[in-house]
């Protein structure tokens, strides 16, 4: 259950001290716009005046998705196989991020059709993929409860190892009709604003896909929790992603959102446990039709805008040198008293 | 003259394989978004399949305007002095983004009116500070020209120490009524939509800073071309950067164009070498008012938009991760063939 985690604030009293810290750098007040903000923001999660973004940890789950026989996506299930592949041998674009940014990247096969039992692919399988969701729930409610906790334990053994940041990507063919029907079933929103074209859908495929969604919808019915949504209609790697929100939150580690698969986890997070949204740190704006719409309706504004829409947590992984730079900024800038940058008038005539 | 540089196209007839390298990595078509095409078009700058960005090299100008002692800003002069003793002991924000980002940095005393003489510090200085503008043109036509070629000599110096990306930052009290005179004569804007807080005017000091723009403008009346308007409104500091611009185009590298005062400089280079445009990556969105504008008025859409407004070059050394992800991309990325991602049909399918 979502809300079996206990999430505390994050520490809203040093709001004062860091922000502090922050105006007595050595520029106009508050010019350093959002880098600012995420520097307060880090150090309140952290609870902290000096965050950190060391060892920062990236999962990255891979699953199947039963919908996917009845042709919601261009591309044929074994694609999540063979980027399963690609991840383990460091050739996809998660890898080269990874590398260049510094990332700590953690596969995890949460439940594959096929074989992806490849060097470095730790096993979490929960089954040969979820059911079809045209004939019933993705999974029971055990296996669900089992995927939150099997993701919550991925984060605590990330921060046994130093980890101050996490974030997730996924793989899984199917799984953007998954979180369109995760965010139609939590939000007020029309299924035809929140169907995107997911790895590519033509306009043809898009149509097919929107009337297989809509079968879907009513053959389920209103669902009561957010609980039930991700168990009726999540890919086994989107619940662990949940599950590694909530541990984030509770361990006091910020936990940066990726795109549309991503989001519409945190949405069904933070619509159980209100207190995670603080925590999570939305990393880009995905051009995946539905994305808009899921940030809009948590109130949140993206770093980063790159019209891109990968998943793989290529858009969290962007995000993480503006994170390193803002503390860095906290850490290193020199401050007015510091740098005897202005004369007394100057600073009174700046504060 | 702006017009003396002598400015290739870029490499426009690689731009069908630099696509289709990037068509060819395993990811949906243009899911990389504005990464794809910034690889593409570093490609297209440096001519070359392999575009890189090693050796990033950051100038930072500084350099005092005679305007300053009218009131446009809240600030001193002095501060532009202790702002470069601030950047050659390493405490300012631009240091701290270097040091986190890789940028070699080198700091340029332009003409400032204080003795900027600190360990680090290049001295090109033209005067001690340009003369004001109520009076007369900032400065004399071979003042102009010298500065020019001093901006542009830096980057000769940059590319032959291995730089293959540019960058220009600024530090000048008074400088944002120099990028909004800039803009207001080079374009139909009026200047009460250019004229910015600066380092932090409020409402009393913005109004009396329009009111003084206003008197400069009358006294100047219209100017030819832009090195007219360059030689009688800017600052040393904003010619040696359009130098830079200048310079970089020539050689085939990609110049980082920061925030407003930056921006403004590349108005005045494009009015007057359009050809130059496509070698200019713009980084940022600056929140001061009057940026909007410029970009608007150029047609482009900066890279990141995070509320920024210190100048320093700081907006352009944030956009320089992105770069780094977007060569690494098309470089390290394995394509379908390598990584027999997909079979046959889903391959079919896909492209």
């Amino acid at each position: 259950m979502l809300n079996q985690w206990t999430i505390e604030a994050p520490a809203y009293e040093l709001e004062t001290a860091l922000r502090a810290a922050c105006d007595a750098k050595t520029k106009p007040l508050g010019s350093l716009g959002r880098l600012e903000e995420l520097a307060i923001r880090l150090g309140l999660i952290q609870r902290t005046l000096s965050p950190d973004v060391q060892h920062p940890a990236l999962l990255v789950f891979a699953g199947d998705h039963g919908l996917a026989k009845r042709g919601v996506s261009p591309y044929p299930q074994s694609v999540t196989t063979a980027m399963v592949r690609n991840f383990a041998h460091g050739g996809a674009a998660i890898n080269v991020l990874s590398r260049e940014l510094g990332w700590h990247l953690t596969l995890v096969n949460s439940g594959t059709l096929e074989d992806t039992s490849f060097p470095g692919v730790i096993d979490r399988s929960l089954g040969k993929g979820t059911r079809d969701i045209l004939e019933g729930p993705a999974m029971d409610s055990s296996t669900y409860e089992q995927a939150l906790q099997m993701g919550a334990d991925l984060v605590r053994s990330c921060k046994a190892q130093g980890a101050q940041v996490i974030a997730a990507g996924e793989m899984g063919i199917g799984n953007s009709s998954a979180a369109a029907l995760i965010a139609h079933a939590l939000t007020d929103l029309p299924l035809e604003r929140l169907v995107s074209r997911g790895a590519g859908c033509d306009d043809h495929q898009l149509k097919a896909k929107q009337a297989i969604l809509a079968s879907v919808r009513e053959k389920h019915g209103p669902l009561g929790n957010p609980d039930a949504v991700l168990q009726h209609f999540a890919g086994f790697e989107m619940v662990m992603a949940g599950g590694a929100m909530l541990e984030a939150a509770r361990l006091h580690l910020p936990f940066l959102v990726d795109g549309l698969i991503i989001s519409s986890v945190a949405l069904a997070v933070v619509k159980a446990q209100p207190q995670v949204l603080p925590y999570l740190i939305f990393a880009h704006r995905s051009s995946a039709l539905g994305h808009d719409a899921i940030l809009e309706h948590l109130g949140v504004k993206p770093l980063l805008d790159l019209d891109m829409r990968l998943g793989e947590g290529t858009g969290a992984a962007l995000a993480l040198p503006l994170l390193k730079c803002a503390v860095a900024l906290l850490r290193d800038m020199a401050t007015f008293d510091s740098a005897d940058v202005a004369r007394a008038e100057a600073r009174l005539s700046l504060l």
